[in-house]
Order: C-alpha cells, then sequence, then structure tokens
C-alpha cells in the first residue's frame, strides 16, 4: 500500500504551483482528480511543446493524475466540478486552486455543500492580486545578487523556485489540515500567496536580519558560496567543476586532495588569516580560487575526479540538460529514480517518481501524463456515481468531454 | 490552537534542509526539539554573523525550535538523546536528521526503543555520499541555462533553492507517515535523497523530455520567460521591472498598459506571427522587448506602475534586500507576514510567520531563535522527566549543557 492511499484531492489549478502540490501527493498514492475546462486550463499548451504540440510540461506536472474536462462556463459544468469538490467521503474532500476563490468556487459556497472542505487557495500577492514567480522573484533581491560581480543588471534564476517551494508548502498544509479534520473534524480554508512564500524564506535564512541587525547586505559573490569557501574551476579538458567546502573537514580533504597545505600555509601567514575558520576562507577567497586553478587546469575531469573522490572531497560537475540525461547514472534508468514510461500522445521518456523512499509503504512507479479528459467518465461514474445514460447525456449537451487526442 | 498543536518532532540535523523542514513544521505549531553537540552544530557559526559571532542564518532556521545541547559523543549523551527521539507519546517519536545514519542514529537501533518510530533522513545522493545544494545544481543543467544568452560560464543560484525543497518534501514526507501511523500503527525509515528531489524536478518540469522526445535541450534565455513573453525593463530614473505575460490576458493587458498594440500588429504582419499565440510572443521576444523599451524608458517608475496598475498587467518591481526590507510593505511590520521579534543575544528584526493562513486553526505568531541549549533542562525535566537532581548531575558531568550567551 502507498502511503497516501485512499486520499483524494480534487484540484482546479494551472501553471505550477498548485499542479506540483498535487503531483507530488500523487506520487505518494493520493488519487487526483484535476478538473480543466474542455479547452484545457492556461498551461496546457505550455512550453516545451513536442513537435504535435503536446506539452511536455503539463505532463510532467500532472502526471499521475485523473483528468477530468469540463464546460466550467456552463452553470450546469460547474454544478458537476463543485459535486466533485465536495464528494462524499472520509479520505476525500480535498481540494486545491490557484484561480480566484470566488463565485462557484468560493469557499462558503463550497462549504455548503460539503461542511468539513478542506481548501487550499494558492494566491499571488496575499491581497489577491497578481503575481508569478518572476514577479516575485525581482522583488526577493536575489537577482541582484546573482551572476558575475561588479555587474549591475538582474539575472533571473531559470529554475521556477518560488512555485515549487509554494507548490510543497501547499501540500504540507494540505496534511496538516487534513490531520486537523480526522482530530477535530473540522474543514477549512487555506491561503498560501507566492510572495508571502518567499518573502518568509528571505527572512528565514538571515538577509532580513542581515539589513536590519548588520546594517548590510548580500553582495554579488558570481559562483563563490557566501560566508565559507566553494567556487567553479575548469579543468584541462575543459569541463567545469564546482567545489564546496563549508565544513573544516570538508575543507580538509579539499585541501589534501589538491595539495593546496602548503600553499594555503603561506597565504595564512602572509595575510594574517586562519583558514580553519570559514570566515577567513570566505575572506581570502579569490586567492584559494587563484591556488586551486592550476590543479584543475592541469588535469583532465577524470583525473581531478579520481583524486577528489579518493579524498571524498565535496564536489559536483557541471552539465547541460542533454548531459545530465545522458550521462548522469543519477538520472538514469538504473537510478531507481527514474523509468522509462510511456505517456500517450508523447512517446517515452525517463519519468521520476517521488523523491522519497518509504521502508513501511510501497514505492509507487512514476505516474503518466495524462490526456486531457481521459478520466472523465471513470470520475462521473465512479465518484459521483452517475448513470451511464445520465454521463451519455452530459457528453451529448457538451457538458463534459473525455479524450480526444 | 494551532494546527500541529501537540505534535513532537525531534531533529539532529544542521545547515538548511532539515532545519527548514521542521521550521516550518514549528511554525504551525509543532513541538521542535533540536539537539545539537555542546559547541552547536556544524552550521551554528554560518554566516551572515552579527559583529558578536551569533549566526543570523541559524536563528532564522532555526526559530520556533527547542534548542538542547549535548555531549553527542559521550555514551551518556548519545543515550540521551535517543531517549528524546525515541521518548513516548502518541503524537512524539517524529525524528529527522541528515546526519549519517548508523551508529548511535541508526535507524534499527532507534527502533528498538520505540517500535513506531517515524524518521526522516536527508542524504546527498541516495548512496549515502555528500552533495551539497552547490554540487547538485551544477548538475542539474540550471547554471548552465541562467544568465546572459551567448554566456558560456556557469551561473550559479544565490537562493538555494534545492535544500529548501528537499526539506519541505521531507516536512510533507513526515505528515504523510505519520497520517499512516495513525492510520496503521507503523512508523518507518523516510529516505529523501538532495539530488533525487533536484532532478526529480528536473523531469517534473519537462526538461527531461525535451531533450529525449524533442531532441533538443533548454538555451540560454537571460531575463527572458521562456515560451512566453516576460522581460526585465528600465525605467527613466534607473529603476527596473520585471513584466510577464504567460496568459493571453496578461499580455493582451500589457498591451493596452502600453499602447504597443499598433506596434505589435505591424510586427505581426512583417514577420507572420499571431501574437495570441504565446509560441509566436517567444519566437518575437527580442522584437517586443525591444518595442516595449522605450515605453519604459520614457516614465519614471512612478509613472510605468501607474499605467501597469491601471491595466492590472502583470509586473515586478527589481530591489535589493535592503529595498525588500525598507520599501516593500509586504515585508514590513503590517503586512501580516512579518513581526518585529527580539531573538535573545542577537537583537530586535523583522521576522516572518508562516506563509499559510488558516480559518479554523490559530496563526502563531513567528518563532524566537533559541540561544544554543536554551531549553536543555525543560527538555530534560518534562520530556524525559528526568528529577532535577538527575538533570543537575548531568551538567556536572558535561554532559549536557543550557545557555551560555
Amino acid at each position: 500500500m502507498s502511503i497516501l492511499a485512499g486520499l483524494r484531492i480534487t484540484e482546479c489549478a494551472a501553471f505550477i504551483a498548485g499542479p506540483f502540490a498535487t503531483m507530488s501527493l500523487a506520487s505518494l498514492g493520493a488519487e487526483v482528480i484535476r478538473i480543466d475546462p474542455l479547452e484545457g486550463g492556461l498551461d496546457y499548451r505550455r512550453w516545451p511543446v513536442t513537435a504535435t504540440g503536446r506539452s511536455l510540461y503539463w505532463a510532467g506536472l500532472n502526471k499521475g493524475k485523473k483528468s477530468v474536462s469540463i464546460d466550467l462556463r456552463a452553470p450546469a459544468g460547474r454544478e458537476l466540478a463543485q459535486a466533485i469538490i465536495t464528494a462524499p467521503g472520509a479520505d476525500a474532500g480535498l481540494f486545491i486552486s490557484n484561480f480566484p476563490a470566488t463565485g462557484w468556487l468560493d469557499f462558503a459556497t463550497l462549504q455548503r455543500l460539503r461542511g468539513d472542505l478542506i481548501m487550499a487557495s494558492i494566491l499571488g500577492n496575499r491581497d489577491g492580486s497578481t503575481a508569478l514567480d518572476y514577479t516575485v522573484n525581482c522583488a526577493t533581491g536575489f537577482p541582484l545578487a546573482t551572476g558575475t560581480p561588479g555587474g549591475d543588471t538582474p539575472t533571473n534564476h531559470v529554475l521556477p523556485a518560488w512555485d515549487l517551494l509554494c507548490g510543497m508548502t501547499a501540500a504540507t498544509g494540505l496534511l496538516a489540515a487534513e490531520r486537523h479534520r480526522r482530530r477535530h473534524g473540522a474543514g477549512q480554508l487555506l491561503k498560501i500567496a507566492l510572495s508571502d512564500v518567499a518573502f518568509a524564506v528571505v527572512g528565514d535564512l538571515g538577509l532580513v536580519a542581515e539589513v536590519q541587525i548588520n546594517g548590510d547586505e548580500r553582495k554579488r559573490h558570481g559562483n563563490h558560496i557566501f560566508g565559507a569557501f566553494g567556487h567553479d574551476f575548469e579543468t584541462q579538458d575543459g569541463r567545469r567543476v564546482m567545489v564546496a567546502a563549508v565544513s573544516l573537514g570538508q575543507w580538509k580533504t579539499l585541501c589534501k586532495a589538491t595539495g593546496i597545505s602548503a600553499a594555503v600555509a603561506a597565504l595564512e601567514q602572509a595575510e594574517g588569516l586562519d583558514m580553519s575558520r570559514e570566515g577567513d576562507r570566505f575572506a581570502a577567497r579569490d586567492a584559494l580560487a587563484r591556488l586551486l586553478a592550476p590543479w584543475f587546469a592541469e588535469r583532465s575531469l577524470a583525473q581531478a575526479a579520481d583524486r577528489l573522490d579518493t579524498e571524498k572531497a565535496c564536489w559536483g560537475l557541471y552539465q547541460s540538460f542533454s548531459q545530465l540525461v545522458h550521462d548522469d547514472p543519477r538520472c538514469g534508468p538504473a537510478s531507481g529514480l527514474f523509468t522509462p514510461i510511456h505517456h500517450p500522445g508523447i512517446g517515452t521518456t525517463l519519468t521520476p517518481r517521488s523523491p522519497i523512499d518509504f521502508t513501511a509503504c510501497e514505492t509507487l512507479p512514476p505516474g503518466v501524463g495524462p490526456l486531457l479528459g481521459q478520466h472523465t467518465d471513470e470520475v462521473l461514474l465512479e465518484v459521483l456515481k452517475l448513470s451511464s445514460g445520465a454521463v451519455a447525456a452530459l457528453h451529448d449537451q457538451g457538458i463534459v468531454a473525455g479524450a480526444r487526442e
């Protein structure tokens, strides 16, 4: 049995945060029903797409879910969606959305249909105004602290980090609320704003206190690790590695692997520094990088890797997405994390399961990216217990649709 | 009552993933006991630090927790820690660690002390080898896709995104396992590897399929949003904004706010494109950015903001960390998210609560960053039910310590 077997969550959402939350819960065994309008949600054609226009992004973020396609502009369609969201069952009645929680998706309205409904509403800003990862990220301070030192234009991240973290925060919140409901009977509305998730992290990491307590702010340090030693280096054969020493142990193994101990001692004496202190390693980061650069420049990746691994130094290889897929066994079919899965309309590709391993519960294989509307009939028949005649009538009226690709 | 009131989680961890997981659960009301060695963990002096050497990072990531200080090299100290981790109580017996789960922290050993223990073990790589956010991030592909187009050196992110996501994944896993235990009685070991969390996301976002299905890989597009339209622009008064249009609605509001509709129509005709399609907007991204740049260059931030907000266009302002703290009300004392909190040994600073709002449970104020060992006696007396004489003896023997700053 998978760890969330039996739990049912309905989703009316698009893009990353909401879909990632429920995709993660589906990968743990929850039954997730994603309801989309007949033509697909705003993210249905989101890039990257295949030659035939199928979205690889949509397939990835909705894998393992049931897709239900309903005309959400029609009153009868909205009633159907509400019925699915509020369908009975002790392990059902969980709902996540990033649509405005008004009108037919108003919490009080839905709560009249199921008194103990749990609803997670994902917002841009807490006041309900729009914000995306891109328009929140620029405000956090990180893009101005990212990239080459001395530069003055911002560098946006490519990873939608805030969306992902917001989604996983919502997943945690849903499970916390489900725990509360089972103990006390009460459902509730959870609100999670993307910008709150991001700004809270700025505080959690000490960056707000750095401004207020130290009267300082994080500078742009390129690929140096702040407050410790870590940097990227190019090898003789043109590959690039990142080395990191965030503890004294890691620093010692790095020095031993690269044989720079004597040069470091000379530097300590010349500069009055003590490299056993991470603050001093950070202060001397440029000099230390200059000491290390020739060691890497004189060795192939294989030679450098051999020495670093022998001493158990902490390092990583820079890879393109292609190199990750083709060369890194951690992403390959023997990884245990990725399995080749056929996704209808797309093809077969390495697909990840949940990154959590459990010892007392079944680890589920990766989910399949559904076709839009693939599970419409199944959900109407099994969740709403409609008759096959009633389902056929809904199709005839254009209120619902099945898979069309 | 807060949503996780009563739940008790013990932590032996350092740096971000583990501490962030439990800090997030503490912000929802869980009792979190962080056990550290007498001199503090590896992250106890992590930068940024105050003038007196207190870590703002440590305070931020451990706020709301109880800090217990034990000599973890001494057998008696290890037994004490094991007793806290496995202390009885239906809502206790949850443990999170990023230390090697061997020796006194071996799961089977701990399970002999509490049969239904839930333990989340955070690893670097699944095989137990070391990996940090920095050495995983380089391998994901993102740093080579980040930064100015045409550049060939990688750009590391500054936000430790993988650590944060790994931590929140662990929080979700712990709550899932606690749900399973309450229903079926069984505890278990969860393993979550940082590199699995990261590589799974590469798959979830469609980037693995982009390589395998499309035979392509994500290029470096600078501050352009991939597959849609979005870019940064400088205003007349030298500020910089990010505008985003990831839906047709957002594109239309952006055109209306900036008055570029006629120029866009001319561009469509000249290039044979249809800007109602987001793929075409992405294809024409440089031309569209050139159309918009003068509009921003001719307006102050206030003037541009007024137009954009009037039309409800989606945009955000680039800010430094100082500007976020000083100028953005979403980070200020009236935000509802941040409250000025006094942290002992550090001072008063705006501190975030949980970014989740609940309607049926109490929203807790932000937690206080504890002093190392501040709650040693409280935990020994209340959790282990030791006598005050026994606690005094442990202090005398140097096995435990209270706060010393």
